[in-house]
């Protein structure tokens, strides 16, 4: 009783760190472009909830963000604190990447459960978790008329699915299911640490069009 | 009776007349990037019955063009508007400058209003008021490969909000629907007008990356 | 039952090919632009299957790619061929040009009748048919912060949309459904083929914004 506490705990404050960090990444990417207080919000709004819509449209339920207030509210505080704390951003680049990488590690493995709680199967549920932490970065970069940043840069989404495929292995071998979340939840942290650190990029594409 | 059967011969005329200078506004887009018969088609129809598609998705209903083809038929004679007539467009801008705020008023309150009757609370319903009215010409500036407009330029998907709050207040005050329709279609009219005319915009975000 | 056999079968084949060939000129597209491999697979699989997903969505039922995992297994081949025979792939570019069109053929019908089958008028069927066949295609090039290619070159989405109304005339006039999907396929690769080949396009729209 008291663990499930811990743990559901643990759940909701970094759900709200990595809610926060995320959209703090679209608001401040929106300055860059010198959108206004709306487009900084709508920015933040799609990096925070972007990618767990696509997911509850393509598994045909209600949307996450329409059932509870709280990750709007949470955007609101971004959007205030990067009006407040603007010239302040820059040194708590370090924090935004923590909470940024928690909230990936997170969102993919909240989006892997809520797939296969649909009943649909295991690569689905791994693509779905991708899509979950990833896809609303995507739609910042659309927004702001940007080529897509994880499709150049350092290793990100590739993560959440080798974060995604150690779950599917660890259930598989028998592990309970607590102990492959905090596992998977682990990897996909440590692998996108790893990225940042070294630099590691996944090999471009060779080739004229 | 007769003063349903008004409003609804207004709500009608008034809905054809929206949507009807929404697809010019897409439709005009394309040509200045001088996109085909059928790139103009696509952004015409992006802007009349984008934000409407994306909210009937996300409230899990079949989108409203579906249902009826008067929204297609509306696209397909501003099409041809923009075709015989390109030369004189420019000297109706007025037109369709006033054609567009009626059209976004009317939007912002039928998702409104849709969203409720669907159960669900008004703080959603407020976004999707706004994902109506708003969301087709980001979808129209993302194909033309442009910055969304209203993330930049005067106030315009902030009346949609503002309107939607108004709502909120008449309805919580007591004031009987009808007539909170109509002050919160005035009060998104008047907001839209004022911005233009005064060159109101939101505050721009501040900040590098 | 053969000629049963023999149609699914060659169902099957160009369904694979289409497939294969809408897989290869998003990674195509996305190598031209330095995307990493994980890049190039999302364009891959947003021209595989963006059009039938965006068609699923709105019909409300489940997106196709999650039912069978056939799509992601021929865009991961498509994407081992673009690395390994990169050098090799330009020569090909007759084949590509040939699967693409049995591809937009195939995909426009299977939307079609998909629509159809959901209880949805013609005129509703048709768009379907064109979103199946071309809205993969404008994905990718929103992905790829380009202009989107089927709006400015020649005919590509107008011929998913004669293809519709020749099936559409041709079941009204009393035709048998076999008949008119082959015949309504081969008009669609026709003029495809005939509009690259003289490079037919629609005329461009006039007008400065």
């Amino acid at each position: 009783m008291d663990d499930q506490l811990i743990y559901s705990t643990l759940f909701n404050v970094i759900e709200f760190l990595g809610t926060f960090a995320f959209a703090i990444s679209g608001i401040r990417h929106a300055a860059a472009k010198h959108f206004d207080w709306f487009g900084g919000f709508v920015c933040g709004v799609a990096v925070a909830i972007g990618g767990g819509t696509i997911r509850d449209v393509m598994l045909g339920v209600t949307p996450f963000w329409m059932t509870s207030s709280v990750y709007l509210v949470c955007t609101v505080m971004a959007q205030m604190f990067v009006i407040v704390f603007a010239r302040y951003l820059k040194r708590l680049d370090n924090a935004w990447f923590l909470f940024d990488t928690l909230g990936l590690a997170l969102f993919t493995i909240a989006g892997l459960q809520k797939t296969i709680d649909c009943g649909h199967p295991f690569w689905v549920a791994i693509i779905m978790g991708c899509i979950t932490g990833s896809a609303g970065g995507v739609i910042r970069d659309v927004l702001l008329n940007n080529v897509p940043v994880i499709f150049q840069k350092e290793i990100y989404a590739m993560a959440s699915v080798v974060g995604g495929l150690a779950y599917w292995g660890f259930v598989t071998a028998g592990l309970n299911v607590s102990m492959a979340v905090v596992l998977s939840f682990l990897i996909i942290c440590a692998i996108r640490l790893l990225a940042v650190k070294y630099h590691i990029s996944l090999p471009i594409l060779k080739g004229e069009e």
